[in-house]
C-alpha cells in the first residue's frame, strides 16, 4: 500500500517524521482554548478553528510544513465563571509551548508557527517567543492569531458595535468549518451595544489602551459580544480563506529566505 | 434540531456543561504522547487509544461521565532519538494535569479520572494525585493506564518474550481502534529477545524492580519492543474491551460510593 | 513646616501612605528598560519616559492617583548584542508586578496602572492581567503602553518608512523630557528602509502577524529603527501630551465608575 | 591508626570520596519517610529501614558501593492527619534527589540507585528518572522499592486481607532491624478486611487500576493496614534477606556490564 | 558637544557602555527597598542611601567602576503591616539579582558588587552568591550593607539602647544625602528601650543567635527603633564617608588583583 | 514495657507525637551539611554536630521541646570542587525547610528552631523566615548557628591567624561528639595566615563586608582553614556546652513568653 505523506506529524510515523525535517522546514503548531462560547457554541471552537487552518494552511504549503501536537487548552481564566471552562496558567501555557518548541528544535526544526485560535493565548506566546532567543538563539518562532488577520473582512460582515467572543465572526467560521457543532437554533445576541455595559466594562471592551482585563461574566451575561445570529457559513469562509492566505504568504516569504 | 447531549465536554455548550456538573459527576481526562512507534504507528498512537477507550467507558456510563481536554503530548524523553518525539518534562505534565483538575473542580467537579495511553506518564499522575490531597481535599482524582489492565489478555495473545512499546498488544489495539493509521506492510520486529540486547539494557527491559529507566534507541534499534506483524485486530478488540469492562466496573463503584 | 503630600508613595511617609489608601484610589506603577538605544541615547531611556509619564498623569489627576515603586529594568533579551543592556526573563518580570500589586493590594488599593514606556513589556504585562483575574478577583489591573497611545501624532511626524526603537518618536520624547541625556550629535539613522533589510527581518518588522520576534542586532546594524535626527522636541511634547491626556480620560472614567 | 574504608560516604573524608569516586561505581541513596506507624511504629520507620537494607547492600558488594546521604523526609500528605507526619511536596523531592544525582555526577560517578523504604516515593523517583534521561543522559539512576522486592515472601507469612502501611511486612522488618524502637505493646490491629471499608476506600485498596490515592485517615482509624501482632522478626529477617539479595543480583549484573 | 562618560550605566548609551565594558570591570548594583521608615522619612530612604553611595563609590574609584540598574524593592514582608510597604519575595529579589547578574555577564563584566541599603535583602544576596558559584564559575559576586560597615562611626554617635531601623543612624543618613525628604518636625522616637518590649520582641531585637524575625508591628508601635530626633546631618555625612571609605578599599584590592 | 518519651519526633510513634504538640510546643530541626572536612574529618561533620547539640538542648529543655527531621544536605556549592560534595541549591533548602515547617505547623506546633551545623545555610535560613512572615504568619521560626555562639571560647582557643571550616573549633567539637570519625593521624593544617593567600582570596576570607563568596579549592589546597592538629576535645566541650547553654536560655525565655 502507498500512501502520501500525511502533513500531520501527530499521523507520521518516525520514519516520516525524520524525512519530514528534511523536507519540511516549518512545524505548525495549533494552539486553541477549552472555553465557553455562548449558548451555541462548544468549548472547543477556538482550538477547532485553530487545527483547521493550520491544515488548510499546511495542504497550501505543499510539503514545507507539516503540523505538530495542538495544544487543546489555552489561557482562559476570565471565562471560568461560565461552566465547562478549563484554563492553564500564562506560566503553564508558556512551559507546554516551549517544550514543544525545545523537542522539535532537538530533531533539528529551526521554523515553528504557533496558530491560535485564542486570543487569550497572544500573550504567553509572546513571552514564549521572547524568552526563546535567549535559551534557543537559532530558532525562529512566529504566532499568529486568526480573525484579526481578517478584520477588514469582519469590517465588512454585518457585526453589532460591540463584537467579539463568540460572535458573528466566530460563530460564521464555524458555520463553514464544523457546522454540526453549532447549535444555530440557541444562537442568542450577547452584548452588542457599549450602552448596555457600566463604565468600567466599557473601558475593558472598548479596545486600545489602556488595557483592562476583566472576566467575562462582567462583560455578557450570556458570554457573548455582539451577534451571533447574524453570521453566515458564507462570512466564515471570506474570514477563514483570507486568514489562510496571509498565513500562507508569510510562510513563503518566511521558508524562501 | 434537537441533539443528544454530546459525552466530550469540547463538544458541549456551556449550558450543557452546567447541566453536566450536576448529572454527570465524573469527568474523564483522556492522556496521550506524541512520540516514535516504530516504522508503522504514527506519533499520536497512544493518544487515539486513550481518547477512544474514554468515549467506549463514557458511553457506557450512559451519562454518569463526561469526556474532558485531552492531554496530548506526555512524557517521552526516552523516545527522543527517534525524529517525531515530542515531550513534556514530568514538572509540566503535572501542572497541565494539575491546572485542568483545579478549573474543572472550580465548577464544582469532584471526581477526575485519567486514562493514559502511554506509561510514561504513570509516574507524573502519580505524583498529581498526591499533591491534590492536600491542595484539593474534596476531589476524588483516580488514573488507569490501558494495556496492562488487560495484561491477561495479552498474555493469552501470541506475544514475544519481550514485548512492550509499539510491539503485539499496542499495534493489535491500533488494528481495531485506527486501522487506516497502521503501515501493516511496514510492521517490523524490533527487540523480541532479552538475548539480542547488552546486560544494561536487559536490566532495564526486565520488569520489576530495581528499576532503570533506558532511552529506547538503548533497547530498540527501531524503536519497537516486539513483533507487532502477530498483532490482530481481534486481539486489539479483547484488549481494548477488557479494558473498558475493567475502568466501567471500577467507575460504577465509585459513583454509586 | 507644611508640605503638599507628595505624588510619589516613593517620597511619602508610612503616614501619607495611609492617607493615600483612603485618598488616591489608584496606583501608577512606571515601567521601563535598561537596554540599548542606539548611539544617541541611554539605557534607561523607557524608564526615563515612563516615569515623567506617570508624574504628568498623577499630577492632572490631582490627588486621586498616587505613583508606586518603579521596574527599572523589563524584557529585552533582544537587545543582548548591545552592550549594556540588562534584561529579565517573563516570568521574572511578571512576578515582580505581581508582587508589587500583591502588597499595594494588601493595603487596600484596588485599581493598579501600569505605564510602560518599553513594547518588550506589553506582553507579560498580559499575563500577570491575567492572572490576577485568578489570584486576586476584587483588584482591576491595566496597563498602557506610550508611543503607540499617539500613534496619531507619530504618524503626522516625519517619520522614516521603517522607524520604531529609538527613532524619531522615542528620540523626540527625550528631547522634549531629557535632552540633558540625548548625544544630539551622535544620533544616527539605522534601518529607515524595508529595503536595508533580508526577507526575514523584513517579516519581523512589518507589523501585524503572524509576528516573528527577533534580535536587534538582526534588524539594524546600530539598534535604532528610523532617523533620530529628524526628532524634534515639539514633536516629542505633543507625543507626550497626546499620551497623557489618553491615559488620563481613561483613568477618570475608571475612578469615577 | 588503620582503618578499613567506611561504607557510607558521609563518614569518609574526602581523600577517601575522592578514591571511592574511582573505585566504587555505584552510589546507593536511602530514601525514607517521616510519617505515622501507627500505635506502635516510629515516624522513622522507612528511613531506618532504608538506611539497613542500603548497609547490608553496600557491605555484600564489597567496595564497589558506596551509600550517599539519606532522604529522611519523603512524600507522605497521605498521612498529614496522623500527628508527627512531615511531608515534602513531590517537586521538593524529585529537587532532592536530583541535586543529590547532579553532585555526584559532578564527581565521575555515572551510576546511582536509590533505595526507598516508602512506597510514596516511587513516583517521584520515576520522574526524577525521566527527568535526567535529558539533562544527564550519561547517568544511569535506577531505584527501587523494600518491602514488595520480596512479595513472595510476604505472602507466605501470616497476613490479613488487607496488609500494608504499618502491617506485618513493616513491623516484622522493624523487628527484625530495629525492635528497640517497636512498642510491641502497642501494637494494634488496623484494617485487616475490606469489608471493613466504605466502598470508596476499597477501591483505593484493591491494588492495580484504576488507582485512586486517599488518606490514610479515611482508610485506616489507627493508620494501620493489616495486623502487625502476627509479625515475628524471623518473618522480617527473611523480608530484609530476600529484599537484600535481589539488589545486589541487579547491581552485580550492573557493575559488571 | 563633548562629554565625560557618565558613571551611571542608565545614563550612557550602547557605546560607552562598550567602552565601559573594557575600561571598568565592576559594576555597582544599588539595591534598596519600598518600606514604612517611620512618620518622618520615606519608602525609598534605603534605595536612596544606596544610590548616593554607590555614586559615591564610584566617583572616587575614578572609572573603573560604573553602577548598573538599581532594584527599588527588596525584601519587607515584616513592615507590610505599615501602609505603603512593597516587598518582593526572597525568591523573586534572588531572581532579578542573578539576571542582572546573567546580562551583566554576557556583555563581559566579571565583577559584581551590590550595595544593599536594606539589612532585609542581605540573606537573599548570599544566596545569589552561592548559586552563582556553580552558574556562573568565572563571575566574583561580592555585595555589602551600608550602615553596618560604620558601626564603630554609629557606636560613638549619641543613640538609644534599642537603635536600628529609621533610628538615629538611618536618619543621619537621610539628613546628610537627603534632608528634603525628611519630615524633621514628624521625627519621633519608636522603641528605645528593650524594656519597653515583651519578652519575644526582645529576643527578636536582641541580636546574636538564634535569630527570631518578627514582624516590625511587633516590635514598634510606629515602625522606628530608636530615636531619629537625635540625628545630626554631621553623624550622617561621618556614616556615609565611613562606609564609602571602607567600600573603596575593598574595591581596590579587588580591582588590583 | 514503659518507656520515656523520646525526644526525637523521629523515634516517637503517632501517639506520642499527638501528646508532644500539646506538651512540648518547640521543635528543633538540625540542620548540617554533606560537605568535604579536609583530610581528616568526615563528610557529615556539620550534620553531626547539629544533631548532638539538638539533642543537648533538647535534654536540657526537659519535654518543652522534641527533635524533628534532620536536614542532611545544605548549602555546599562552595566545596564541589573536593570529592564527596553534595549540595542543594538555595532554593532546594528553603523548599525542604518550609515544607517541613508548613507540616509541622499543620499538627499545630507554632514555633520551630533550626540548629545549623553549617555556615552556608544561615542565609537560606534567614529567607525561609522571611517568606513564612507572610505565608504563616502565626508561626514563629528561628534559626541558630552553633560555633559562632560561642565565638569568645573559639577566641580563648589556641587558633591560627586564619581559622574557621575543617580548623580548630570544628575538629575540636568533632573530638568531643564523635572522635571515632576523626582521623587524628591526617589531621593536617590548611590555610592559617592570609600571607599564604592571593589578594582577592584574602578579601573572601577577612570576613566583614562587602562579602565575597569564593570557592574553597581557591582558599586552601586542602579545604581546611586553620590547624586542626591544635584541637582537643576539652576545647570541643567548651564550644559545646557554650552553645548549648546559649540556645537554651535562648528557648527558655521564648517558651515563657
Amino acid at each position: 500500500m502507498s500512501r502520501r505523506r500525511p502533513v500531520r506529524l501527530g499521523e507520521m510515523t518516525t520514519l516520516e517524521a525524520a524525512e519530514a525535517v528534511r523536507a519540511s522546514p516549518l512545524v505548525i503548531i495549533p494552539a486553541g482554548a477549552f472555553e465557553q462560547h455562548g449558548p451555541g457554541m462548544p468549548m472547543a471552537t477556538d482550538t477547532i478553528r485553530a487545527e483547521h487552518v493550520a491544515e488548510l494552511v499546511a495542504l497550501e504549503l505543499a510539503g514545507s510544513a507539516v503540523i505538530g501536537p495542538s495544544v487543546p487548552v489555552g489561557v482562559s481564566p476570565h471565562h471560568l465563571a461560565f461552566a465547562g471552562t478549563v484554563t492553564l496558567t500564562t506560566t503553564t501555557l508558556a512551559a507546554v509551548v516551549r517544550e514543544y518548541a525545545d523537542s522539535l528544535h532537538r530533531h533539528g526544526w529551526r521554523k515553528i508557527l504557533v496558530i491560535t485560535g485564542h486570543g487569550g493565548n497572544n500573550a504567553t506566546l509572546t513571552t514564549v517567543a521572547q524568552d526563546l532567543l535567549t535559551t534557543h538563539p537559532d530558532l525562529q518562532f512566529a504566532w499568529t492569531p486568526l480573525t484579526s488577520l481578517a478584520a477588514d473582512v469582519v469590517a465588512g460582515m454585518r457585526v453589532s458595535e460591540v463584537h467579539g467572543h463568540s460572535g458573528e465572526a466566530e460563530t460564521a467560521q464555524m458555520l463553514h468549518l464544523a457546522s454540526h457543532l453549532v447549535h444555530t437554533e440557541r444562537l442568542a445576541p450577547g452584548t452588542t451595544h457599549l450602552g448596555e455595559l457600566g463604565p468600567v466594562s466599557r473601558l475593558s471592551l472598548q479596545g486600545g489602551h489602556p488595557a483592562l482585563t476583566m472576566r467575562y461574566d462582567r462583560l455578557s451575561p450570556n458570554g457573548v459580544l455582539g451577534d451571533p445570529r447574524n453570521a453566515t457559513p458564507e462570512d466564515g469562509r471570506a474570514v477563514v480563506e483570507t486568514a489562510v492566505a496571509r498565513i500562507v504568504a508569510f510562510t513563503r516569504t518566511w521558508l524562501d529566505a
